[in-house]
């Protein structure tokens, strides 16, 4: 076991954010795994989705399970930590350590609630470069992030084209659709529908529990696909012979759903839930140009991973970047890996991409920094 | 303009339910268009979908819209009133006339809510033969419906063989798979999460109408597609020149999802939407058997129709189907229609459907009643 430990650094300097707001001072939290080499060529930054944090791989102290994307950062892996030098930090606007809604604006000594401003793609990437800028490094070898991750991925080649020499997108998109809107819109309007929303206000009283656990089943369905939650569940039924003619749980996946719902409750909070939600619906890069316009600054070399049962980012949103980038001249590659695990599949189908991610990093280090 | 007046019938007698239960008395709501013929052979059923209701087509006397299905029902449409007798009831469990959770209770003389049973589809097409019966009619010349109707007419085909001589299966499937469980499950949660809920006794009370709204929301999702929502909405704002950057609604497709949440609350019973959801999900017709053991009594002519993009009740379902079907030599014809507008399809894709649904029902005239 590879043991880790969280850092932070608070930024007292203004971020100014999207919607014209400016925030000050903002925290981020954040792990690093591996070296930084001598002439820092080899640092790599993940990006992690929705509900995730800064604990991408190893173990906290006492901790029975690792990082959540341990299966790709270590020794030997995808991200190998024997040659690269991995950094992970938690969103702006998330609930796990750096400044979000449930922080405590300093103005009223209370958590900010929906006095927090809203936040968008873009002001993650901007704070992320910040901590870059703090760790001294002046160019990343890689930023690599699944769904929202891969979001930021896009977003820091179009933002910060001098800062990456690569960036790994996977499972995610250059705008949400309106399919992928209305999905959160519910989740939100389930969220605000509960009594014990109060408006955002809910610290030190009552969670809106029942309405995030109906939020969140609901991403879960999306999360996976129609043959996974098949293989999964299909019609069996809960603890019982037959089926029970009331409303108590019948099925499996009604359990499963519940239990999910429940348990997210108590690891995540409702106003960064509604709060990154929007971010990523506020998410379009075109923003009315062309998608081949807004890439026409990138110099990243660019891998794109997508999922042939992902339904919620579906294929055809990463080949229509794939697209636009070839459109440029930008040096793409991308793979669509088959799998039945839906958008998942990004923290599930290791060896597709072990393999892919791993000799991508080779031949950037070859074409772009010759050695780290 | 015709006119047409609902009409019902109440059955004293018991109706036995297959979860063991009996329900009395029972009281269904219906319309007929067209004329039943000396020797009562050109009868047809119209077999509506969850939220829908008996009026199918015509007006009702002072009604500004015609019934859910007018543009297949009527003199020279799909189902040709100047040839067939139609017949629509409402299904039991519903809130639109016929006896459901609703209806009060004469053991308490109060409305049943959650003491009202649970059904299932065979419960449902059980009060359907009740009704035929009733009319004196001892052979369909066919039955007909989608999404939820379309279970109830390939359940005809299972239960009630000898009584008929066709059935049209659309955009439906032989059993609930876990997606279509799990999207259920989650509305009928949000539905329970709502504090006006009070264990379905909200009668004369508030409505659980937030929750119920939410509930409502993630239906209209899954019945359209990811290119129908993204043709009709895309990224376009309501009422707004740019985005608002607070929590107010942004999108359209937010306020378009709000106000079919909203305006359901208004022609939509909780109890009843939990009842259908939990019938459909209890839907299996093969409970564990080979669905062409299913199949073996199987003597109708059957017509199978399902929509490319259509990921609720997806084609392969409908395949499923005519597969199990073939098994057994009945014959089977089977329509794939390619189109956009996802599950909602069967209520918008008229050509298609009219051209398919005229010709084999005069096929089915010609090989199984001679003339009509």
């Amino acid at each position: 076991m590879i043991y880790v430990t969280p850092q932070q650094i608070t930024f007292t300097d203004q971020l100014l954010l999207k919607s014209g707001a400016a925030l000050s001072p903002v925290t981020v939290v954040y792990e690093t795994y591996g070296k930084l080499n001598a002439d820092k060529s080899n640092a790599i930054l993940i990006l992690h989705a929705f509900t995730g944090d800064a604990h991408a791989a190893f173990y906290h102290e006492g901790a029975s399970k690792p990082g959540w994307w341990d299966d790709m950062i270590g020794p030997g892996k995808a991200f190998d930590t024997d040659k690269y030098f991995m950094i992970c930090s938690n969103v702006l606007g998330s609930c796990k350590g750096t400044t979000g809604p449930s922080s405590i604006d300093l103005k009223t000594q209370k958590p900010f609630a929906l006095h927090f401003p809203l936040i968008t793609i873009q002001d993650m990437v901007a704070l992320q470069k910040k901590l870059i800028d703090h760790l001294g490094i002046r160019k990343l070898l890689s930023v690599a992030g699944g769904s929202m991750g891969g979001m930021q991925a896009i977003t820091w080649a179009v933002m910060y084209p001098d800062m990456v020499h690569s960036s790994i997108v996977i499972a995610a998109c250059h705008g949400h659709t309106a399919q992928q809107i209305a999905f959160h819109e519910v989740g939100r309007q389930a969220v605000m529908a509960d009594p014990d929303w109060q408006g955002g206000d809910y610290f030190g009283k009552a969670l809106p529990g029942r309405g995030l656990a109906v939020a969140r089943m609901i991403g879960h369905i999306t999360y996976m696909s129609w043959i996974s939650m098949e293989q999964k569940f299909g019609r069996k039924l809960q603890d019982k012979e037959k089926l029970g003619y009331d409303f108590s749980k019948d099925f499996e996946v009604e359990s499963y759903l519940q239990y999910r719902g429940q348990s997210f409750v108590e690891r995540f909070d409702a106003n960064s839930y509604i709060y990154l939600t929007k971010a990523m619906d506020y998410f379009d890069l075109s923003e009315g140009k062309k998608l081949s316009e807004v890439f026409k600054g990138v110099t990243a070399d660019l891998l794109v991973i997508s999922f042939t049962s992902d339904w919620l980012y579906p294929s055809s949103q990463s080949q229509a970047m794939v697209r636009a980038l070839k459109a440029n001249d930008v040096d793409v590659s991308y793979l669509e890996i088959k799998t039945d695990y839906g958008h998942d599949a990004f923290l599930v189908e290791f060896d597709d991409q072990t393999r892919m991610i791993s000799n991508y990093l080779t031949k950037v280090v070859r074409e772009r920094v010759s050695r780290i």
